[in-house]
């Protein structure tokens, strides 16, 4: 939980205001609504970008119903943490705009593009007295004409590209071995394997892990469970 | 109710601000307006959806106004629990929508998009300053052509997919019997005795049981008294 | 007085905001506000629907002028209780609607048609922060191609049908006599009898009864004094 | 002074909030300002309605400019208590809207219609959190095709017809005076004699009484002091 | 200084809200703005009004910026006590709308009409919760088809027309003299001649008079120093 | 810093609020920004109006850029003290205006026009509850067909006219000198010569004096620091 | 951090209030969040403009996307301290209009028309109540016809030119250094030195330097690792 000494009272409850240490308490308070968030990680490997989240294994829910990573266009794809109500409103807001882009320019949107749309809409929310932050980082995992990029958009509307990178409330302990096992040009299956062994160490509870990549080739691909049991 | 740690005071009481802890109180406040509303049950089963709800029993009033189960088309049910002013207004909403929808591109609407509809609505008003949270979570039902759905739509705009779900005062006890007994595939009559076993555990005062099936064959169709007795 | 425990302190001075138990406080002030005003009382009988209401008998005021029985069209008649500046204003939008309804689609307005207008207006103004509730319940009473019917609108927006109701400062008093004397299909006799004896429990001071009645035959029809007299 | 309990405090500070008793008290004390306000009375008599009230007599004040009764269409007069400022922005409102009446139906406006007009504006101020309710009441007198109309309009918005009526800080005493003296069908001397006679005990001070006559045949009349002195 | 009773605190803080007792604070306050500001004097004569005023003698400053009577039309003027930039703000405002006036009538518009401009403008500021009151009191000055007027306008938004008036802080005293001195019918010379002596006895230190003739001959004239002193 | 006492906390914390002794205290504190800008001074003498400030003589800042005095249009200057982004945006609009003025009427705008253009965009600010005033004032310097004008120009948007003034921290010093020595129709040089003196008294750390004239010869003419020495 | 002394509490947590003594908080407080950020350094040379920043050497972060140095146009840059997500919508705004200017005027636009772009955004959102101050300080760093440029942009929206000049956390050291070290018309390499000894000074921890260079002949250029190499 963030740190609030009792000399900052007040500073913290109102929308858009600075604290006396040039600090938004809004912004950090919707950042904890991401750390209690179900974990994600996204790996760059040679061929694309992955992203590895889990979906509830529960019996009565449809397990696809739960899945954090979203499609935005058919080469680019969004794995969120946080309040997930949120995330789905702006992912959609992301794919309106993805799909006016290729129908205006009639090329697709790049991937830094897309981060811009989703970046700009949070930056916005942490500056008006009448609106919340939103309470959800992403994940935005694309290949394009520039490559294959991994894009963190986090609640003031930051955005930082990654090489693997982990969101969530499982995000010290998998960026700790993303940081140590994480190599440059891994091929399809290690980073697979990684990515689920990442997941594994953070989120304990009977969960299914959801996988999603994004290649070139493929485009945005969610990987079935059998091919997922093959890989294990 | 919420548990209301001291030290929080003060963060529960103005719209559409985050606690230290990434929490939205007014959402879980009014998830507790649902929590206060009747039960409904939802059960999907071998032909179609089934929704359970109650309705009044009293002599003086006309039982069919305290029914919570609503035709949104006549292929997509919705039952509700919480505020059920907020109900109606939504439910009303999203049937001008999916009108429009059958006009504009001239088929049906998905059962997934009346959930967007809904739950669109609810993000919205949890993001406002000026506006509180709806106090109401429905459980849409429907059949269109990709198959059978029940989804759960919350204040905080949350939608998940059910093979059989409960929300409201009873949403306790009925999920525990639901888990025990619910089985894919099951037959129309098991399916509506599991309904009312359930209801009847965790509604005990005089009420109607009111049930709404949604299948490919008959589409919306609200069980009359009779047929309900024979079931029984 | 609805009951207001010191924990809560806070939660009931805002406009639009929940409680930690889920409550609208602003709501139910109103409803308080309800329950101050006079008592109307409405009931179905085998040609239409009956609504009983007091006007003053000072020598000084028009007695018509605070008649809380209002003609919304010709086939539909609402009675108020609580703050009757709110429900003019109401009526007003009401009557307009049902004339655009019938200039429209050349045929009259139902009853439920009414109450949702009414209701979706109550509804509204319990959402937004900028408007407090309207502190008015209705009895709307119509016959029309669907029968007779006789809807309470309160204001949280609930709408519910009754066979017979009474709402305002004796609704207690008058409905456990209801509940005892109503019977389907009464008379128009037995039923205006009924509705003065229920009204003269619960209204003991110097006012006169003003009684109109809907039916299919005569339309909105307001009882005058010498009719009143005959029938008692 | 309305009557304040201390565990009321702060229901009574913002605009358009319900105590807990169901009370707006906005609102009452709007109608506190009424009652601080000059007294004024209106008295239904045989060829129509007259409307009695003061105007400062002090030699450096041009009397006139302190009228409170207003001509509001050739055969619609008003007459305020309370906050004039407020009084006059309504007045011309309604002045302004009963010209594009005329105009429009090719007819006079009815005095129930100028009613509406002012009692509508009061009421809407009443609604919103970002205005205060008008701190005024008026008497409106009017004869049209309906006949003779005395009609109050508060800072609720509420309207009553009268046959005689007083508001202001008088109000008590004159509306005393006027219920036992009041006689249906009185002629113009008696009806003049009377109100003079109720203004003067309300008012004691050196002021000039204002009458104003609306009848069929003279329309609007402000009676000169010379007339005035061979009444008395 | 408006007196202040311990238990009102807090309704006097806000813009907008009535006290228990119908009174609107921030009003009483705007007035005492007023009573803070320089005194002026409005004096009605024989051949049209008075205005007397007080400008600055500093060395440095050129007299005629701090000049409190402004012209609005060529017959039409208004002196001012208060805050002056509300003043100029509103002087500019009904100089425009007096042109228009001219423009579309083709004839010059009236000194009520004008002090209506003003009125309204003030008693709108006093009904919205987002504007303060105007700081700000006027007389106003003019001739036309109707005679001579001398109105005052205060920032309730109230309007008076007087024989001979004062306002600012010295209004007291003015006004006392005024009452005994004033005469109606009084010529020119004596007319000034009082002005002065009143201005004298209530600002005394160190500033020009300023004095603004309007005549139905002369129009608007600012009397020149040397015209001063042979009045003298 | 303002005066201020124990018993008006509250007034002075909301924007367009009275004090209880009519004073809006955000207006007051906005002038304290003033009394802590930079000094500035304007001096009026035979052949136009002379401005002069400082600017940093820090050798890493390019000292133009910390000008205080602004060209408006060719005939017009102004020199700020106190929040000098504020003064940026309300120079900027002054002269689109000025452009505006002069291809719409096609000849330059006069200097009152200026002051009044700025003057208004003040006191408007200091109107709405969602806006604080501009902190900062100005000495409006310009020679058009009316003469040499030189005005100042307030947070509250009052305009004053004056030969000579001088606003910001060292303005009691500065006016108190300005009032022994300055003398009508002064020559250039003289009128330099005093600017420098008085500006030397008020700033005493390293800044460079900055100085423009205003003359209806040269127009707007910035002195060069060779001129400025061969002056000295 | 701020000072702040008990008896200003109150004034420095609502958005757009100056305290007593003419500060005005907010912009205190986001000038804060400047402090915090990471260092810039902005230094003028013979050919043109040199800008100095970090950027993150985490393996994991794609080192381009925490790049504190943006294009703007190809001939102006801009590097930031504080939030950059705010920086970031800044940004972007100046670039669009950057590009308006171009299609519009057909030629390029100026350095200090992008800061007047940037400052005045900055400077509105001090004013009105509904926002907060931007937490982000510019260089923008540009050469255009008039020579080369580099403006500083704080969150009050002030604007300095300056001839080498650092924001950040490591300001204040490295203006301590620049004073000493900066000489007009350096060469590239010792203007390039400068700007990497400054930065190491102040930025110790593992980061890359990041140097932007804009000059007349190469326009914006970014130094390649190996060029910077070569330098050191």
């Amino acid at each position: 939980m963030v740190e609030q000494m009792p000399e900052y009272m007040g500073y913290d409850r109102t929308i858009a205001v600075f604290s006396p240490d040039g600090r938004l308490f809004q912004v950090e308070y919707a950042k904890e609504a991401v750390k209690r968030g179900s974990t994600t990680v996204g790996i760059v490997f040679k061929d694309g970008v992955l992203l590895v989240s889990t979906k509830l294994a529960s019996g009565m829910m449809v397990s696809s119903s739960s899945e954090k990573i979203f499609e935005i266009d058919n080469h680019i794809a969004a794995s969120a943490s946080g309040l997930l109500a949120d995330a789905r409103v702006l992912i959609n807001q992301a794919r309106v705009k993805s799909q006016i882009h290729k129908i205006t320019y009639e090329e697709p949107i790049d991937t830094w593009n897309v981060a811009h749309i989703i970046g700009d809409k949070m930056q916005i929310s942490t500056l008006y007295a009448g609106l919340r932050p939103y309470g959800v980082s992403f994940l935005v995992a694309g290949v394009d004409s520039t490559g294959s990029h991994l894009i963190e958009s986090d609640p003031s509307g930051m955005l930082y590209e990654w090489k693997c990178y982990s969101i969530g409330r499982g995000a010290q302990i998998a960026n700790k071995i993303l940081k140590q096992k994480w190599k440059n040009n891994m091929d399809k299956k290690t980073a697979i394997s990684l990515g689920i062994e990442v997941m594994k160490k953070c989120e304990k509870d009977r969960k299914q892990i959801d996988i999603v990549l994004v290649t070139s080739k493929n485009k945005f691909k969610r990987i079935s469970e059998e091919e997922l049991r093959k890989v294990k």
